[in-house]
């Protein structure tokens, strides 16, 4: 069993010791260093310059900081206010909105260190179970010799568990089936080509490594046989927001007529979120784009002053989704009409 | 008036003095440096390495290069020797074949130094006026408030003039048509975020520079009107190769309905190639999408040992095209059915 986590906490209550640490991903792959997060602005800090990502696992970040705050006995007014400050780290995954509002829940009704702790706890474990159910409910859709593309990155260091998309990659590899994956490389931030590919090679799952441009170019020569993604955010009627990028895979899957899918748990989905209209769409810093960051320092390729477009998500209309793989079952175009979502 | 040029040549038959310069494109747009071409073995390696590029530069500049070796007295035999090396230093744009054909015309049947560097002069001096002719033609399509997408680097670095799908692009500026272009920064090699930046800055046209997968993304929010994009070969029946990333572009306007045009020079049409699928596709080193090298050095993100696929072109097929702007006039497709293209 290979294990692909990015979060790790140690802790005794009684004592009041804890630990909370996480792998900074953006020195992946060349330099994995374990960070010590001690206060809630590191955590936030973290969370905003995507050390720690992916819309479960932020979640699950910012409970356990919670947590972390309960058990130095942060009072209870206090820690709502150092939740609100977490809740408003990024704006766009709402697994983050939803895990720090049943914090909050539990805080203003049933407060004791204990009760938090245990919440985020359950919180992490939870993430954990639903990341195996999708990737069952997800398997049962990838044949034996599907070319799979899939787009930033969606395994164990985007989830507490094995992942979402790559969660269902990983199952069907698993399995015994000879899948082989596409990894888009997703500018500006390259989760695909840092973070994809280096959990894909630890697991030992055939993959090439191409720019997020290659591929329509692969699908016109039939090449890829499903494409899988995760999500930030789902709207009950089946739109879903998720990494820049997304979409363009969407619409060309449609055009060449390939199953398109999208995984995520329950936790990412916002029953107040009509469409996908609704969903905020996070803006991110120039530098992204006009070059290149990581373990070897800052690189920038554009002129000086060239102004940048920077949005981090793009919005999937559902006309485009082939599959919704959930925790509780793999839905169709025709089950998320019927409002299935709106029971999530 | 703004020059770009990127190719410099002074020459002095009579005295056998002849200097070749090239500006390095892939050390733009931080690092302006010219550097001495002696040999053919240093043009084939300038031409291999994209320190000068664009389907239409790469046929001139090689053209150049046997007029050089030419006014230094190569025997006509040696010179067909070294003229077949140019033209199999890339394999997709047909700009070089087309012209190394012509110069290797006028050796065999036509010899005299004078004779092949008038000939090498008259490709130059031709290159500049059919990007006019083309500017002109291309402009005519561009509406004032066009926001209009463009892939690559096709202005004056890519060609002796002022450029292909931008020289459509500075023209419609000129006739003071308010225009804005977005700018897909292009992977791997970063033509669009390095020199279409680079000269739209300098050419004061407003601007936005994107990563290449917010393209669709754009055009949900219809922020785009138009895109143009260049070739490196064009079939008869009006399929056309040009940089990776291209067909994503073509397939997302098409779901859009955004018109979308390829500017190119007569230079570019292959009578003898009837449709996409017998273009040939260079693959490069996977060194290039492992992360990316400039005047900066050599950087790379992505973990050791993953496979890559590394196309450098792609093929978009005519019904996917809205007009094709050469340089006797702008194309339907109706005029491509027809067969016009045979003409070229």
């Amino acid at each position: 069993m290979i294990e692909l986590r990015s979060l790790a906490l140690e802790a005794d209550i009684s004592n009041q010791k804890i630990q909370l640490r996480l792998l900074d991903q953006t020195l992946l792959p060349h330099v994995e260093k374990w960070i010590l997060i001690e206060t809630n602005e590191q955590m936030i800090e973290a969370i905003k310059s995507l050390r720690v990502r992916g819309a479960p696992l932020i979640g699950v970040a910012a409970s356990l900081m919670v947590a972390q705050l309960a058990i130095e006995n942060v009072s209870p007014q206090e820690l709502l206010i150092k939740a609100q400050a977490l809740y408003d780290a990024r704006p766009t995954a709402v697994n983050l909105m939803i895990c720090i509002d049943r914090m909050t829940k539990t805080i203003r009704e049933n407060f004791s260190v204990q009760n938090v702790v245990d919440l985020a706890v359950q919180i992490f474990n939870e993430d954990v179970q639903l990341c195996e159910k999708m990737a069952t409910n997800g398997a049962a859709l990838i044949n034996d010799g599907d070319r799979i593309l899939t787009h930033c990155n969606t395994g164990g260091l985007a989830t507490a568990g094995i992942g979402t998309a790559l969660g269902v990659i990983r199952k069907a590899h698993e399995q015994g089936k000879k899948i082989h994956v596409y990894i888009d490389e997703t500018r500006p931030l390259l989760q695909g080509g840092r973070l994809t590919a280096w959990e894909l090679k630890k697991l030992n799952i055939p993959c090439t490594l191409i720019t997020d441009n290659m591929a329509a170019h692969l699908m016109s020569l039939k090449k890829i046989d499903k494409a899988i993604v995760g999500s930030d955010r789902i709207a009950i009627n089946g739109d879903f927001a998720n990494k820049i990028g997304t979409y363009s895979v969407a619409v060309n899957c449609f055009y060449h007529q390939i199953p398109f899918y999208v995984a995520a748990p329950y936790t990412t989905v916002d029953t107040k979120c009509e469409t996908g209209a609704q969903i905020p769409i996070e803006q991110r810093s120039a530098k992204e784009v006009l070059g290149v960051s990581g373990s070897f320092g800052d690189v920038q390729w554009a002129p000086e002053g060239i102004q940048v477009y920077n949005p981090a998500f793009d919005v999937t209309p559902a006309k485009l989704v082939s599959h919704w793989i959930l925790d509780k079952a793999a839905y169709s175009k025709n089950e998320i009409e019927q409002g299935v979502l709106k029971l999530c």
